[in-house]
C-alpha cells in the first residue's frame, strides 16, 4: 500500500516537472510529419496517436502531415501497375495519382483520424483538394524533368485548417494537392508538411524519420547535430559536411525556417514518444534546426 | 441590339421570379442525396454541382452525401476480388470495407470537392470517421443475415457538420461509418442521407435517383404520386400500391420525416437541374413525402 | 407536360448562368441613386423594387437614396408657393426645405419602405438628420449665389447605416441634411449618392436616369460611351464632348470615384431591370465610369 | 469664491441623490408618449429632450412615441381640406393618411431626432413602416364605425426598435402603421406608446398629458389619484369615478399593463422635467397605474 | 545516454497515463480547500501550488479556499489579544474578525497568489466582500449560542468568479463575508469551501486535511472508507460508525453534495500531491463521497 | 406643495446641466489616488464613495488607488514595532513590509469594497500581487539610499485591471507590489496610481490631497495654480517656484502625463464631492496640470 502510494507520487512528479514545458508551448501549433517506421510499427503507431492526444490535451495545437509511399506502392502492385522511380521519385501519371489519392485522403488519412478518435480527440482528415488548402503545379525535379502530377505547391489557403484548429479539430492532412483544373497532385510529404507548417506559422515543425537526426557522418550516431542554425544548415551542405539522403531533410528543414515556422527538427521516429521526448526535455531529442536563441 | 437587350430582360425576369423561392427558403439546411445516373452522365453531372452551388449562393445550406456503388465494383474488380451480393446488399468482408472506403471517402468526395470548389464554392469531403460523425454497428439484413461491415448508424455527431456549415463550407459526405474498435463500415448512402438530415434537422431531404418519382405503377411514370403524407406512404406500402424496390425508398423517406426533416423528396436525377426545378417551382417535381401543409 | 419541363429547365439555366456575377458581388455594397421616370412608372417602380430585392437575397448590401424634386413642387403648388428655379437649381427657402423634408423623408422614403417590406425585405427610411448621417452647410451655386437651405455635405457619419446593414435592413435614404443649428436642407439626390456611396467604400454607385448612358451625342443613343476612366471622363468635359445637362451627371461619377467607390453607372432606368441587367451581364448596359481594370 | 463653491457642492448632493434611482432603473426601457403642451411650448419641449437625454446618459433606454394632431389639422387646412371629427376621432380618408404621415413621419420626428442629436444622443426617426414595426388594420370605433384609415395594432415587429437599442440610438416612433397591401393608418399615439412598450416588456411607460393625472374630480387637481393597480382602474371606470376624456387614458395604462409594461404614468407634460421628476422622487408624480407592489 | 533516454521515455509514459484523466476531467471546476499541514510544511506547500498549477495547464479550473486560524491566533498573539474558544470554536468579537481579515486576505491569500504566479499561473485574491461574493449572517453554534462575527453564508454571488474563471484566473478565496452594514464576518473555511462549489457547481470539492480519509475508527487508518454515498454518510453519522471530530467534515461533504457538487474528497494533506493523485488515479486516495455512480 | 414641487424641478435641472460633462467623459478611465483626510473623516470618506459610485453609473471607468501610511504606523504601533522614516521615506523591512500588505490589502482595500458594494457598484480589491498587475524592484531615494522593501514599478500589467473594467466592477487597488521572488514591496500610493493610470491610458489622474491644489506660496491658497502644462510645472520645479513638500505632487503629475495620461488633478480632498466638482463644473476645481488644449 504504502509502496504503491510512493510509486504514484514518483509518477506527480513526473507531471510537475512537465510544467514548465507546458507553460512555455501553450497555444502553440505543431506541425508532425507522420511515417517511416512511426507508420508501420503497431507500437511506434500507437505511441506517436498518444503523443499528439497529449499535445492537444495540455493546450497545444497539433497538425498532422502523413505520408504513405509504401502504401501506394502495394496498391499500384495488387492493381498490376509497376511503380517506376527517376532518381527515387516516383513517376506519376494520371492513374498512379489517383491510386495515391485513394491511399492516401482515403486510407491512411483517415484510418489514422479513426485512432485519434479512439483516445477522446475530435480529428478531420484532410486533404489538398479540400477548402482548396493546397494549390498546386507540375514539379519538376532537379534536373528540370516532369515527372508527371507531383505537385508543386503555389499556394496554401489556410482557412479551412484555421475553422479547425479554431473549432478544436485535428486536422490529419494528406499530402495530395489540386490544380483548379480538376488534375490531382502527389505531393512529397515532408515538402507538404513543410508548406503548411509555414503558412500556419507554426512554432514547430517535427519530422518523424528513420535516422536520429541529422548526422554528420551518417553510419555515426554519435555524429549527430543537436542544434544548428540555418546558415550553419546552408554551409553544412555546401561544404559536403551534410550529403547524400540527408540533404532533402536539411533542405526541408532551411525551408520551414524560411516560410516562418519558429524551429524544425528531425527526430528518430523508431524511439517511442519522440514527439513527447521533443517538448518535454530541456535539450530536446533529435536535431533541432532554428534560428531562433535557445533558452 | 434592341433583340439582346429583350433576351437580357427576360433573363432578369426569370430571377425576379425566383424571388419567393429564394425569400422562402433562405437558410435552409437542405441534403442533397447524389446518386444514380447524376453520377455517371458529365452534363448532369455539371447540372447538379451548379445547383448545389446556386443554392449556396441564394442563402441555403446544401449538404452532399453520395453514393458510389459502381466505383467499388469496379475497384473490387481490378483487385480480382468478387462482388458479392445477397437480395441485393453488398456482402462486405474487411476488405471490401475498407476498398469501400478508398473509392468513397479518397476518390469520389474529393472530387466532388473539386468541383463544386471549381464554381466557387468552399467544400470538405468529410466521411463518418472525421469527427466520429456516424458510429455505426452491424446492419442485419431483413431476413436477418450478417452481410458483414454494413453499417447501421447508432449515432450522428453534428460537431464536424455544424462547424463547417457554420463557416460556410458545403460538406460532401462519404457513406463509410466506423464503431469505435477500429472497423470500418460501408454504409447504404440513402441511408446515411437521412440520418443526417435527421440529425441536422433540415428543412429538405433529396434523394436524386433513376425514377421519375413513387409509382403506383412502376412501369408507368403517369401514376406518380406527387404529394404522400408519413400515413399514405405507410399505408401504400401496406396495401401494396408501393412495392418492389420502390419500398426502400419510400421507407428512408419515412425514416427522414420520423428524424425530424420536414419534407423528403424523391426526384429523377435523369433531369438537368433536377434540384433548382424541385426549389423553384410551385408545386417542385418527383415525389414529396411530407406531413407539413403545403402551401 | 414534358414541354412546361423543358421551359422549366431554361429558367433553371438562366439561374445558373448568373451563378458568376453573384459570386463576384458577394457582399459588395451597392447605391442605388433613385429617380426620373422609374419612380413614376408603376412597371418601372416595380421592376426596380424587385432588382433591389434580388440584390439583397443573393448576398448583396443594397442602398437606395431616392429624389423627389416633382413631389415636392407638386406639394408646393397645392400649399400655393411657387417654386423658384435659378438655371436649374431650387430656390430653397425655409418653407421650402421644410415641404421638402415632408414630401422626402415622410413621403417618399416610406412609400419605398414598404414596397420593399412587400417583397420580404427589412427596410428603414432615415434621412441625413437620423444618426446625423449628413451634416450640412449652405452650398453656393457654381456662380457662387446662395439658393437658401441647399446642403453642401460636409461629414457623411456611416454609424446608423453600419448598424442597419450589418442587422440586414436595406436603408432607403431621404435626401435631407442637417446643419447642427437646427436648419434642414434639401440635398440634390445624385450629390447625396454619392457622397453615402463614397463613405461607405461602396462596390458600386449606380444612377437611374432617363437616358441611356453618356453619350457624346446627347440625340444620338449610338454615341453612347461604355466605359470611361477617370481621366476619360476629364478630358471628355475639358475637349467639350461631354456637354449641357450631361456635365453634372458625369461629375458625380467623377466624385464617387474619388470619394472611393469602385464603379459608377449611369444606366437607363426606363428600361425593366436596369439594375440586374448592369449585375448580371458580362459588360453591363449604360456607361460604366471607373478606374479598376475591366475583367 | 467660498459661497461659489458651497452653491457647487450642493449641486454635487443633488447628483448623489438620483444614485438610488439610477441604480434602480439602469438598463430600463422606458417609453415616453410626448404629446400635449410639451410639443408646443418651447421651454417644455427643451425640458423633454433634455429629460430624455439624461435617462440615456445614466443607462436607461428610453423610446420616444409622438403625438401630432395639431400638426396634421394645420397642413390639411393649409391644403384646404377640412378635418372631420366624430365624437373627437379624425375621419381619416386615404389623402388625410398621407399627409398625417407627412407630418408625422416626415416633420415631427426628423425634428425631434435634430433635438435629441443636437444634446449628444444618437436618434433615429421611424414609423410603423420602417421593419413592419407595427402591422395594422381598420380600428373600428365604440360605436362599430369604419372612420377610414385609423390604425388598429395587429403586430408590433420589435427587431428595428431592438437593433437601434442595441445600437445605442434612441428610437423615435411615428404613430403610423400598414396593413401589408399599400395602406398607410394614422394611429392614436397613446395607443401605438402602450403597443410599443408592452411589446418591448418596457419597465415604465409615461404619458405626458394636460392634466395633472388621473383625477377623481376632474376640475379638482386634489383629488388626484397617485397609485392604482389594474383592478382599481377597472373599478373606477365601471363604478364612474373616471368619466369622460379620462376613460380612454386609464384605458391605456390598463392597456399596458395588460400588454407587459410594469408601471404605466400619466405625468402632466406642463410642469417642467416631469420624466425626470418621475425617475428621480420617491413617490413620482402624477399618477402610477401597476400591480407591482411599490417599494 | 541510451539509459537516460529510457528513463525520459518512462516519463513519456507516465504522462501517457494521464490521459484518460485529462480528458475526463477536461473544464471541470475543482474546488480546493486548503488547510492544515499542507499550509505548513515547506515542501507540501510547494507541491499543492504544483498540483493546482498542472490542474489549470490542463485544462481544469481550480478554485483554492485557505484557511489560516494558527495565524490568526499567532497575530491576535503579537497584538496581546487572547484567542478564546468555546467548544473548539472561535469567539470573535469586532476587533478579532479584523484581525482575521488582515491575516486571510492580507497575508495568506496574496502570499498564496504570488506562489502560483509564480509558475506561471494568472491568480487573484477575493474575499466574501469583494463582488459581495459571500454574503453572511451571524452563525449560531450547534448549541444555539452566538459566537460574535462567526459568518452564516446566506446567499454567494458567482459573478466575480465566473469573471475571473472565464478569464482564466485561478481564484483564491479568503473565507472573509459581509453582511450588508459593514460588519465583518470570519467563516470557517471548510464550510465557505462547500458553499462556494456548491454555487459553482463544481465537479469536485477536495477538503486537504490532516488524516487519511473518513476512518471508521479515527485510531486506526486501515479502518478508512473510500467511497460514501450521502445516505451512507448520514447513517454512519447516526449509527455513530463516525464520530467526533469526523463528524463536522463529512458534514461539509453531505452539505457539498446537497449544493450540487458532484464528488466531495476528503484528502490526506500530508501526502505529497495528493490533489494529483485524486484526479490522476483510478481509485483516487482519501474518501469519495457522491451519490454519482462510480466509473 | 407647490414648493416642493418647485424645488424638485430645479433639482433636474442640476441633473440636466450635467448632461454637457457626461456626454464629454462617458466612457473614460478615472484613476482616483484616495488618502489625506478624506480617508479619515467619516462624511469625506462617504463622499468619496459617493463620488465614485456616480462616476459609475453615469458610464466612466473609476479606478481607486488607496493609501494607508497612518494604518501602517497604527498597526506597527500596536505589534511595538518602531516606525523609521529618513527623509519623510518610511524604512520598509521584511516584516514593515508584511505589516503594511495586511493593513493596505487586508483591511483597508476590502473596507472600501464594502462601502462601493453599499452603495450598488460592483467593486474588487486586488494589490499589485494579484494577476502580477505590479512588478517592482528596490527604489532607492533621491540620495540613492535603499530604504528597503519600497517598490519601484517595473511594469504593470493591465490583463486583471482590464478583465474587472470590462466586467463592470470598479478596481481597488492596494499599492503592493512584488518582485518575482516572493518579497512583497509597500510602494508610494501616489506613485502606484500614477504608473496605474498610464498603464490604463486614464483620461484623468486625480490625486485627493490635504491642500487646495499646487500653490506658488504653500501659505496662500490664493496663490493656486489653475492650470499647468508639463513645460511649465517643470519650470516652475526649475526656478523654485514650486518648493518642499509641493515637489513631488508635482512630480507625480508630470510623471503621469509622460505615461499618456490625458490630464492629472491635485484636488483638495478636504472638501466634499471634490471628485464630482472637479468633473461637473467647467473649469474643475484645485489645479490641472495637462497638455491638452482646454476646452
Amino acid at each position: 500500500m504504502k509502496h504503491q502510494m510512493q510509486t504514484e507520487i514518483l509518477k506527480a512528479e513526473v507531471l510537475i516537472e512537465a510544467i514548465p514545458y507546458i507553460r512555455r508551448f501553450a497555444g502553440s501549433i505543431v506541425v508532425v510529419k507522420y511515417g517511416g517506421s512511426a507508420m508501420v510499427d503497431e507500437n511506434l503507431k500507437k505511441s506517436v496517436i498518444q503523443d499528439i492526444a497529449m499535445l492537444k490535451y495540455i493546450g497545444l495545437k497539433p497538425v498532422v502531415v502523413h505520408g504513405g509511399g509504401k502504401e501506394i506502392t502495394s496498391l499500384l502492385d495488387r492493381l498490376g501497375k509497376k511503380s517506376e522511380f527517376l532518381d527515387g521519385l516516383r513517376v506519376t501519371d494520371e492513374e498512379t495519382a489517383q491510386v495515391a489519392e485513394m491511399v492516401l485522403s482515403g486510407s491512411i488519412a483517415k484510418a489514422l483520424v479513426d485512432e485519434l478518435e479512439g483516445v477522446g480527440i475530435k480529428a478531420v482528415g484532410i486533404s489538398g483538394k479540400d477548402g482548396r488548402t493546397m494549390l498546386c503545379s507540375r514539379k519538376l525535379d532537379e534536373k528540370g524533368r516532369d515527372l508527371g502530377f507531383v505537385g508543386q505547391i503555389d499556394k496554401v489557403d489556410t482557412s479551412l485548417l484555421d475553422t479547425l484548429l479554431a473549432n478544436n479539430f485535428v486536422p490529419v492532412v494528406s499530402p495530395v494537392g489540386v490544380d483548379g483544373k480538376g488534375n490531382t497532385y502527389n505531393i512529397n510529404a515532408d515538402y507538404a508538411a513543410s508548406a503548411v507548417a509555414g503558412a500556419l506559422s507554426a512554432q514547430k515543425l517535427m519530422f518523424l524519420t528513420d535516422v536520429e537526426g541529422i548526422l554528420k557522418d551518417k553510419d555515426d550516431p554519435s555524429s549527430i547535430l543537436r542544434t544548428l542554425s540555418k546558415a550553419q544548415a546552408l554551409s553544412y551542405i555546401a561544404d559536403g559536411t551534410v550529403k547524400g539522403g540527408m540533404i532533402p531533410k536539411v533542405q526541408c528543414c532551411i525551408d520551414g525556417l524560411e516560410k516562418g515556422v519558429e524551429s524544425v527538427h528531425v527526430l528518430d521516429g523508431r524511439v517511442s514518444h519522440a514527439i513527447l521526448l521533443e517538448i518535454f526535455t530541456t535539450k530536446g531529442i533529435g536535431t533541432m534546426v532554428t534560428d531562433k536563441e535557445i533558452v
